[in-house]
């Protein structure tokens, strides 16, 4: 369809699932959702508050040539960054950006976010990595592509399967979360959130707080992900 | 009754109970209830979202057998450790399990839950008890089963009452509270939350601040509990 | 009137400002007011949960005698603590006492609350101070009744006017404010827990803290308070 | 028209936006909006509560004259730094006093607020400053005017620019924020308390943490303010 009505719906509501489990204030943040077969993305318009929001004001973005193919506003500031990461985390399905204030406190201090209990391990594969500074001349120049790059650049420097660790912390700036859909994104953004405020809760009781046990970190990831994973019901 | 509704129905209300006080996200955290005259236990479903939760998917699982009696869901992945809690703490008619965010830093920072105030004395007569790491061989075996050794484990190196200190600290995983019955052990599980909240703002204030005097610690646990209670109305 | 319907209906209401103003979990905490023609004050009664609270549940008891005058169920535990303080803070028309998290996280700290900011000088004339522990005998005895007199020591030796500084932290247990009437002595207590919270952020930037200019506290306090106040509507 | 009855319906909102943000509790805090042709000021009653506050209650004031032209009530304490900041600020339409959490906490470690993350730099072009101590003649004498004095005094010593720093901290008091109109200063106020949040929990994970870079604060600033803007929609 032409119109993509039904990716605009799942990217529409999946904002406003942002904004109930108190992720975003203002007009931070933004989900995008993929349509692969159809090579677009829908993302939310720029600086519009999430109240006056409205399925038919998200706005899809042609994959290859970045052309608006549907909507009447300007897409999110941060569509390059987006369209990095669909292109290059080819099984990524939905994108979440927040500014949430957590998660956003670990990327403003520069350092990775650490396995520190099974509740991480639950839903990311080891720690989440921080990207490294843009360089001066990254700033001025494509910003917003080049803060997909490191991002990129970080899991490839680590070795980290953008699956396996479904998020990333842009120093100085905040977190980017994903998932197989825009639905999992949603709830790798939350529970980014969460464990990050847990972690920071355990520094100040233990500040020399040590990494979740490698073993039970890949017996918790296991429980709920691949091929034996026994949580949740089947999917 | 062979679909066990009324325990069913509670069992439901309490997970609800559980969202209302703010102690889960997502599909974290799960809480069960015990019918001994019957020999089942009834626990919330594995991975299913709060808000789809309806009384018939609550499972009804055999205490001895470990098979589901009623129900068409699998039963929570922790369901083995609930079962172990019920077996070796006999009078413990209803437990809770969730990742809430102070008593889980607490388990991550693999500290005992010192009783640094009055609050929590009138809800648990002395520290909660931080479970050891699980051996290699346990955390590969049946993982949530050694879970509840470890618990008991802790209950029996301490000399600790399960019922005068209805919770323990999973290290590195989170908290599980129970009580007499269902009702009892949301109760715990919303104090414990609470006093764990105290107790890290207030080793804030003050890094070495010490425990609670034990003349007030007993005074206070006997004002709510056992004979000479006279906290609340006769119950 | 026998059965003080306004005076009920008064604290009744106090006690659910406490619930919406986020100040209590559980049954944790209670209000009373206090009619002194009529010779009696009104309470909550002990352990009810605040949601099955009705106007006809809050108990009357006589400020002599102790004896309940109207209401069917036994007064809060901490009765004997209000009675003393009624006693002796004359002109106290209101008194809350809750377990609020970061007011009690000062108590539990042992610490007075210092006055770091106009907040804390718009409602209070100083620190609010913290008191001594109980003795070993106090803790057996009469300890409610102790608790008050130990809040009335803590005034007399520090030289302090109740109400000037309508509120107390009573060490290792939480804080208890008070008013002219109950209406105030609820904005007290959600006011104590502000600046409680104002306070404890304060000391994680900076330490070393120092207590606010006497001259803009004595400024602060006078332009609500007192003969030159000059803040809201005449009243 | 005699009553403006439109800019006080704005204020009005405006002061009914500050609680649902979270950002006052009881009547601390105060919103206004100018109309700079019919030179007055619109602001909040002095001590009114929120949930009884009425559009016709805002106070209307005339910037020259400081005499009331509309309202029955007196204007917030606070009124004579509002008429100070509209003076010497002279593109400022509106102007927000809070005495949020995060912000106040600030104010009184009497540390500027740095920007240490692109969040700070979406809306603050830089550090927001915190004012000096008032001196004991300023206290004693006009104190709300001076404190006014004292917020524009830190931008003439900063050089900074009130347009591009839409915020201040008075020291031991808390922060004032504005903007080109009320919907502006309200936003700012909402991003302060967003920031100075961050700005904690980031010291708390290091506290060594440096200021954002120059050129992705300049970056960052810029996306969303001035000529080149390419953030939100076109307004």
């Amino acid at each position: 369809m032409a119109d993509h009505g039904e990716l605009r719906d799942r990217v529409f509501e999946a904002n406003r699932e942002l904004v109930r489990a108190g992720l975003v204030v203002l007009t931070f943040g933004n989900v995008s959702g993929v349509d692969r077969e159809e090579g677009v993305l829908a993302i939310k318009p720029s600086g519009v508050p999430y109240e006056e929001l409205r399925p038919e004001a998200i706005v899809v973005v042609d994959l290859e040539t970045r052309e608006i193919v549907a909507g009447d506003q300007r897409p999110s500031s941060d569509t390059p960054t987006h369209l990095v990461l669909y292109r290059r985390f080819e099984e990524v399905g939905g994108i979440v950006h927040t500014h949430s204030r957590f998660a956003t406190a670990w990327a403003q201090s520069g350092r990775d976010l650490p396995c520190l209990g099974t509740t991480h391990a639950d839903h990311f594969r080891g720690r989440v990595p921080v990207t490294r500074a843009l360089a001066r001349e990254e700033i001025h120049g494509e910003y917003e592509e080049r803060t997909g790059d490191v991002i990129v650049e970080a899991f490839e420097r680590g070795g980290l399967d953008p699956l396996e660790i479904p998020a990333a912390l842009v120093v100085s700036h905040g977190p980017f979360a994903w998932g197989h859909d825009v639905a999992d994104a949603i709830e790798n953004a939350i529970a980014l959130e969460a464990v990050a405020e847990l972690a920071l809760h355990t520094l100040v009781l233990k500040a020399e707080a040590s990494a979740l046990d490698d073993d039970l970190l890949q017996r918790h990831f296991s429980r709920k992900h691949g091929p034996g994973a026994y949580y949740g019901q089947r999917r």
